[in-house]
């Protein structure tokens, strides 16, 4: 048994939360529902324009880990954060939550500071999200350790870290080494406009390393350039052992061997759709570790984000596996 | 007409709240629903022990001072941050609901931090703090501009600043400069032990400035050194103009012009009770500097007292004048 079941690799992030209304996403020339880059100076002056706020760890592969530890697995992370207030806090979430989180801090003489993803939420339950990266944008190839990436069951990569060219060094690096050491690669493709920047080395990657892939439509529509979701799925299946795609209020997709699952959604009232998607993965993988059928770790996967959903801020705030166990799924 | 309606002076602090158990309380060694305050090294340890967290602005008057902006009223705040990211985060959070904030910050060299209130919420919603002061602590006479104490119908004083033997020098520059310009002053007590070290500083101010006493049971009982609460309410009102004292569950006692209303309560789900004396005073004030009647400003105070405690964090998150229209107040 290796000491970890899954480590995380992504950006390191502070989510900002303030609700907004649709008319304020328009003046500030957002789109709604996706996420855009932005320096420190828009991050200043986008953060003079918000409401009051609140402040939750987040970036999405941490979210899917917290998620993982929260069901108690075996897990780490890895992305980096600047050596200031708001790093203390990411880092913080993350061990109470139960994961191992050693990336070494950018010093406090960086020009940097500590990410942070402002999301605005509309009464709709959507959140758009505005990025500043910060130091999380320096990950590169000495943040991983190989021989920690050769004691872990899987290695679970956030393609939004695809925008760093380090990064793409880091994870290659982390895939020799887990894959070396007979481990696995999930990736998730984190947004379609993403997808749109780093298309071909997503392909490339997926096609000679991932083993499952996490996807929602859209993200999946962009990868392989059709507006055909079913042809997309037939297209992810043939590139990778399993898919995990998730469509919205119509649950998910599981694609593996053969086998197609058309999983439900679990309805709830949509307060903050933050983190949908890193929860889905986070149940999902937890699921799969523990020899759950490829149908039931999608059930998993929605249950999760049905919750993470339900209140603001992507990290869980109920029992998972209480919820599991009364939706008869354990 | 004064430009401001309300100054509030007092403790400015960033919320890290917590959920944890009664245990959990037991085993850190924390008093039940009570503040206590702690060093920086404490703050530390105990932030190393508690679960995933996140931050929200805080701090008690201004608590009071965001629903009072929150409900458009015209208002300002005095208390002393550091130059750092949780600074910048109190300080944004005001501003953002409308309040002016000018206090300039500690430089970041200083040796402190910006405060926190470590906020553990037990099951029943009940709140548990344990505060690390840091810069807010430094507040003195140099944060409080005569003219501007001049240019407001009330300033309100935070009681919990009395642990800090400049800020009453502040208090006193403040109150000087505010009822010289025909001003009144407002006080909360804050906490029952925080009356227990400066009962006699609170007696003296009270008889010879406030007019306006906000306090709940328990401070009022410490106040007079008595367990009978009606002699308690008795004696501070021929101390002060207006008493309003909050009594849990049991909603509201207001006396003032020789009258006693019992306002009560308004029934919710207990989520997270902390804020709910500070909006109780936000909205109380609110009433009051719009001509509503005594009991009318008690409604008022405990209909936003029980919004505040219907969900995580102390600021307003629903609309209150909705919430005033609704219950028939306004």
């Amino acid at each position: 048994m290796k000491p970890y079941q899954v480590i995380g690799i992504g950006n390191a992030l502070v989510d900002v939360i303030a609700p907004a209304s649709d008319a304020f996403l328009d003046q500030i020339d957002v789109q709604k529902g996706v996420m855009q880059l932005i320096d420190m100076d828009r991050a200043v002056a986008l953060y003079g324009q918000i409401g009051p706020a609140r402040e939750v760890s987040g970036g999405s592969a941490a979210n899917t880990i917290a998620g993982f530890a929260h069901l108690s697995g075996r897990c780490g992370y890895i992305g980096k954060v600047r050596d200031d207030q708001l790093g203390a806090i990411f880092a913080h979430d993350l061990r109470a939550q139960g994961a191992d989180y050693a990336t070494i801090a950018a010093p406090a003489s960086h020009p940097t500071e500590t990410g942070r993803c402002i999301v605005l939420v509309t009464p709709d339950g959507e959140r758009t999200m505005s990025t500043y990266l910060g130091a999380t944008e320096f990950l590169g190839p000495d943040d991983i350790d190989s021989d920690q990436m050769a004691q872990t069951d899987w290695i679970y990569l956030e393609g939004y870290r695809f925008d760093g060219a380090a990064s793409h060094e880091a994870f290659a690096k982390a895939i020799a080494a887990c894959k070396g050491a007979g481990g696995r690669v999930a990736i998730t493709l984190s947004d379609p406009f993403c997808v749109d920047r780093h298309r071909d080395a997503f392909r490339a990657l997926i096609r000679a390393d991932v083993d499952l892939l996490f996807a929602n439509r859209a993200e999946l529509l962009s990868l392989y350039q059709t507006q055909d979701f079913a042809a997309a799925l037939r297209m992810a299946a043939d590139d990778v052992a399993i898919v995990a795609c998730t469509d919205s209020a119509d649950g998910a997709h599981i694609l593996t061997a053969g086998q197609h699952f058309q999983v439900p959604a679990v309805p709830t009232n949509v307060v903050d759709a933050t983190g949908a998607g890193d929860l889905f993965a986070g149940a999902f993988m937890w699921g799969l570790v523990n020899e759950a059928a490829p149908d039931l770790c999608g059930h998993m996967g929605c249950i999760a984000a049905s919750e993470v959903i339900s209140h603001i801020g992507a990290r869980p705030e109920s029992n998972l596996r209480t919820l599991f166990a009364e939706h008869g799924v354990l």
